[in-house]
């Protein structure tokens, strides 16, 4: 596999062409920016754990029948994946209440929902990543009816199996954003990262946040926090 | 029926309590708000107009099976209505792309959808009314899942009522917000009202605006536009 030019480059990751032109290479960066690009830092080590995380938790959903866009990692800052149109939604599910569902609808962080919730957000910078549901999703023509029931599905599973694993882990998933794109012939399969730049982790015990609230916030010991939860995923697989 | 304490004072309408438990009177203003109630004026016999449309469309909803707090006009300011826990729930329905969904979404002002969407927004000033899913609506238990499909399934009827009775006017119908409440028995009722202030009229040759949208964006000839949608409602019904 032959790394070609640079196509991108993310507030977290660049992306290469390959000598094959359905697959391409991800390079996981230590830049960390919130706020839709107003606050920027540095997390020293994060480009290799959220990219060995990532592909780990995506093996794990791939074992459940879950397509990815996983193919294999290259070496600590970089993965081979299969290029995909990317729909564009920002698919986040959530457990516990916090973060912007806490702000806009007046609801204490960690309160626990019945049941899981889902959201689409339409990704675009200029617009502030609207939040939209599933009507204004057909309107813009962003997915297929078809598409959207799929990614709801695969969603709220990914949820159930993320889950599982983060509590023998002694970590609870508080909510978490997902990114679906098309592959070749058409099919959708989970994209873009889980990491805890992408997700909300309480330690079960102390609620403890082992996430990129951590430098949201400036709560301090940030890369001890991502190493933490690196080691607890590496002890449970 | 015997006019009580008033209740309530809103943006447009007034609430009285009845000798009846049951029942209330509404009085309609003509005081006009917009943005949340940062912009404030008075449209002349918007009141009556508003009183009178409201009824008459709710009465053409009740024929076609669809149960409203309407129970008869007391005066042309005055309407004798069932009494309802409200749900506290904007629902919005668009055929065409207009106001927030276009500044929300960037698409031009005027884009038909190919099929009406719905949306929810959290009835909460504080919170400048968010927009939610079917999901955060059963999160923060605004309503059961019965009561948010049977809210869906009357909104949608009644746009399709309402779609058809304005083009015989030549008024399209872009879009317009309900609220629904729960009566006596449980049962769910539509509420508050269908006017100028809560629809998006537009003339269907001309695109001219036949509604509150005169107001927000000070285009002038209020008074005319809610006599002239007035008149056509008047002349078919």
């Amino acid at each position: 596999m032959e790394k070609k030019e640079q196509l991108y480059e993310g507030k977290a990751k660049k992306v290469f062409a390959t000598d094959d032109p359905d697959l391409l290479i991800v390079q996981y960066k230590d830049d960390a920016t919130a706020f839709n690009g107003l606050k920027k830092g540095t997390i020293a080590g994060k480009g290799i754990i959220n990219n060995q995380m990532s592909n780990r938790l995506m093996l794990l959903l791939e074992k459940q029948a879950i397509p990815t866009h996983f193919v294999r990692e290259l070496n600590e800052r970089e993965t081979l994946v299969k290029k995909v149109r990317i729909v564009p939604l920002e698919v986040i599910v959530r457990n516990i209440a916090a973060g912007s569902f806490s702000k806009h609808y007046g609801v204490e962080e960690g309160v626990v929902f019945d049941k899981p919730t889902i959201e689409f957000s339409y990704k675009n910078d200029a617009l502030g990543d609207p939040l939209l549901n599933f009507h204004h999703a057909l309107a813009l023509k962003v997915a297929t009816y078809r598409e959207l029931r799929t990614i709801e599905r695969y969603a709220m599973r990914i949820n159930g199996i993320l889950q599982e694993f983060w509590a023998a882990c002694g970590v609870t998933l508080v909510d978490f954003k997902m990114e679906f794109g098309r592959i070749a012939d058409g099919s959708i399969v989970l994209a873009d990262e889980i990491s805890p730049d992408t997700c909300r982790l309480w330690d079960s015990n102390t609620h403890e946040k082992l996430d990129k609230d951590r430098f949201r916030r400036d709560l301090g010991g940030i890369e001890e926090a991502y190493a933490e939860i690196m080691r607890r995923l590496e002890e449970h697989l």
